[in-house]
């Protein structure tokens, strides 16, 4: 892909003394570093210099040093004044100090022949007048030195393959194939939460907060080329490069998914971007147009970037908007279809093959149509098969397919000989498992159809061994109708973007 | 209140020989029974019979019976073939038999004095056919005798304070406020989830299932007049009783909400509604206007009826559509501020007053407006104070107020001095909790303003213990900000309704 390979986009810096880096080998830097100094190291606990070296020192791996002008022992590591004080090379530097203090320091940071710097400091362009003098000198300092900015103004960053986390205040991290790219800190804090309730895992993470020198079109160049990044989501507020990005979404999503959440689409909220991170948050309907055009999946809501995760991950894109809904009862079954129509999604007719089959399977009491209410007899996955194998569907969405295991676990006075049969079903249900979730591959790959299970109520074992099997880190179906159906619905549009799918009507 | 009071919603059953029971007390029977019988017990645990007996068993608290035409032991009890053979006098049944057996069980219910039966069984009206003319004549059968039916096609019923269960398949459920009346079992699975996860309770539950005898409006009736019950949660695919709903909602939402998930709104929606629970959904435009002239909270999404309880519970309602937003952070204040744009609710600017006390508690960092973003600090209550005194708001939303717990959780190598501080931060942090809660509470009354907490990434100990301190079993705030504005809205137009509020405009 050209874009990639001829190296326009690539910001070359001349490192003096040292080589020319480009992008690729100074972000490889930043996200593998093979020592971290933290400038504002502290030893009180409301501070970011405390939390940040206490995450680095917790995870270990790497060099880790303190600097902190007064240079006394903080956290058991002996405290230099200055960077260059410090005796082994120092690949990135994390600075937490007040935002007069960062000039000096970054001079100190060229000296030592740092990296890339990650400046959580706030007060500077995002409050305008002497902070924005300051980062300008700060940007200024850096760039002639060859040092990369991350921030100011942000939170900090993580590889969680590499183990290395400047960022302290984030629910758990599982490893995985998300990357995320977010102009707020705050805001990807409840995107990995989100994404830790769902069992999706990350592999890099980065706050972008002011952008002063590295902006989000250089992260997300690098995340497009990173193996360990399946998909990348952002949090945006407005973007500096917007051309640039247009460019390099278009060529990026032909390869993997761009899911991004756009704040600021109110003039309320276009107000409170400026205010956030001195961005211009631009029209709405400009933005909605280039994400349209370059293929990017835009979300309305937060709760949506994992969501379209989810259902992306190891399966295949649809070939079109027709759904077969499979549902173990009534409510199921109403509520998808009226959350898939709503989508503009469609429930076609099934085949009289399916009809056929479907009547064999079922009790008399399924509902003898699309979307399939079974009568609220325990899911089968025979009928699964069928709906995959219906030439009608695209798409299979599976509505509260109950499983028993949480209701057995609380069962009281089982007599032994009940005991046994519960302990040969178990047996008997594990290894149907793989068989079943085989086969179901077997059957999504075959038809290029996904299957979205979304299980209200109790978690399925083989549900679970459906997304293990996946090999991702999930095993956690979609909570509510509405919410599956929003995330299959972007996988659509994006399967007509990239001509999969048929375009609409 | 009139409509309660008159009687001309009782449905009066003459008991042969037994006394004249209206709705009240038929329904106090079916709530907190002295014994309960399984019509169907097996010890089979893939069936029915078994999972309803076992937890009948596990909550213990009265007397329960196994009724099986084999008349073997089941799980440890002698079982009886014939409800007639148990010794003691049995208020409620639960039948589980197939739905062809049911007649000649209602018989023998009859003639042993049975107050109430919960059909379990499924394959009547639904169906149609033969399974329609079987319901209508046990219907008959319980009609005569005096017996009331939940169902039948149900998946039965609790009373959380009674401790009577006769739905084994649910997630655990907390004691509350909340109670539930569910046309489809299969979705009530789902609201008992959602709810557990946000940490509410419930006082009772109902799966109406077909409604052959007692209908949705029955229970409304009850829970209308029942203390325990502080909101009505329903999940509808189809009214029986449009007048006496109308009628009833009227009247009740005027004492407490009712918040309901009309579903079958589209044209394939409806469709599966029809095939479910044998009910008409009827226009979705018809729906929605009785909806709203009698007060009913409708939804559209499933969760919602959760997030309008968690935003309901313990605050007064709003009295206008004008929001402040106060935020750790810029990103939860412009996904708030869209959010709540984008469901018709205003951001008013700050008064001076309120602008110049932000002033003296912020650094110069923060956004100087509404939204209001502190700049990234640690959440301040002082702030809270500001907006909740501010004539211009008339409610506050709370995003991204950020505690630190879990993160110190994480520490390693921490020194004892550090120990030591921490240990005291965290005494003088639950000491000032009471204090800060106290002073909400107050606030929120003196000003009529919900405060609603929209924390996403690490639950504070403030906040959960604000929650119980207003007495509710719950402790979680909302995981998003779209949440949380869809959730406002829905209470600003209940206000509205009640005339607390102002009209839109």
């Amino acid at each position: 892909m050209a874009v990639f390979e001829s190296g326009r986009f690539w910001n070359n810096h001349l490192v003096s003394p040292g080589k020319v880096m480009n992008l690729k080998e100074q972000l490889d830097c930043l996200f593998n570093p093979r020592s971290v100094a933290v400038i504002g190291a502290s030893n009180d606990m409301m501070k970011w210099g405390f939390n940040i070296l206490n995450i680095l020192l917790a995870k270990g791996g790497r060099e880790i040093y303190a600097v902190n002008k007064n240079g006394t022992e903080i956290q058991g590591l002996q405290a230099y004044r200055d960077i260059t004080d410090v005796p082994g090379p120092v690949d990135v530097v994390v600075i937490t100090v007040p935002f007069k203090d960062i000039p000096a320091a970054m001079k100190e940071c060229v000296g030592k022949g740092v990296r890339a710097a990650v400046i959580i400091s706030g007060g500077l362009s995002e409050t305008g007048g002497e902070g924005a003098v300051i980062e300008r000198e700060v940007l200024g300092i850096a760039r002639r030195g060859g040092i990369r900015i991350v921030g100011p103004n942000c939170m900090g960053h993580f590889n969680a393959f590499s183990n290395v986390f400047t960022v302290p205040y984030l629910p758990p991290v599982r490893k995985g194939p998300l990357s995320l790219i977010s102009q707020s800190g705050n805001t990807s804090q409840s995107i990995v939460h989100l994404a830790y309730d769902m069992g999706l895992g990350f592999s890099k993470y980065v706050s972008s907060g002011n952008e002063a020198d590295l902006h989000f079109e250089d992260y997300l160049e690098y995340m497009a080329h990173d193996d360990k990044t399946e998909i990348i989501l952002g949090y945006v507020e407005g973007l500096r490069e917007g051309r640039r990005f247009f460019e390099l979404a278009k060529e990026t999503t032909k390869k993997k998914p761009v899911v991004i959440m756009k704040a600021g689409r109110t003039e309320a909220g276009a107000r409170a971007a400026r205010s956030h991170t001195a961005s211009l948050a631009g029209s709405d309907t400009v933005s909605e147009a280039v994400f349209k055009q370059c293929g990017v999946i835009r979300v309305e809501e937060v709760s949506e970037l994992v969501d379209v995760s989810l259902a992306l991950l190891g399966q295949p894109l649809p070939r079109g908007r027709r759904v077969g809904v499979l549902s173990t009862g009534g409510g199921g079954a109403v509520m998808a279809a009226d959350a898939l129509m709503r989508q503009g999604l469609e429930l076609p007719e099934l085949s009289s093959v399916t009809m056929e089959k479907l009547n064999s399977i079922f009790s008399r009491r399924w509902s003898h149509g699309n979307p399939v209410d079974n009568g609220g007899d325990p899911f089968d996955y025979a009928s699964l098969w069928a709906m995959m194998e219906d030439e009608n569907t695209d798409a299979v969405l599976i509505s509260g397919a109950a499983g028993v295991a949480r209701n057995m676990s609380g069962w009281v006075n089982v007599p032994d000989s009940i005991g046994e049969a519960v302990d040969q079903w178990i047996e008997a249900t594990e290894a149907d498992e793989l068989v079943d979730v085989t086969r179901l591959m077997e059957l999504m790959k075959a038809y290029q159809k996904p299957a979205i299970f979304c299980n209200l109520a109790i978690p399925s074992k083989k549900i679970g061994a459906l997304y293990k099997r996946l090999e991702q880190s999930y095993d956690i179906p979609f909570l509510t109708p509405e919410r599956a159906a929003r995330a299959l619905a972007r996988l659509v549009e994006y399967s007509e973007y990239l001509g999969i799918a048929g375009g609409r009507g």
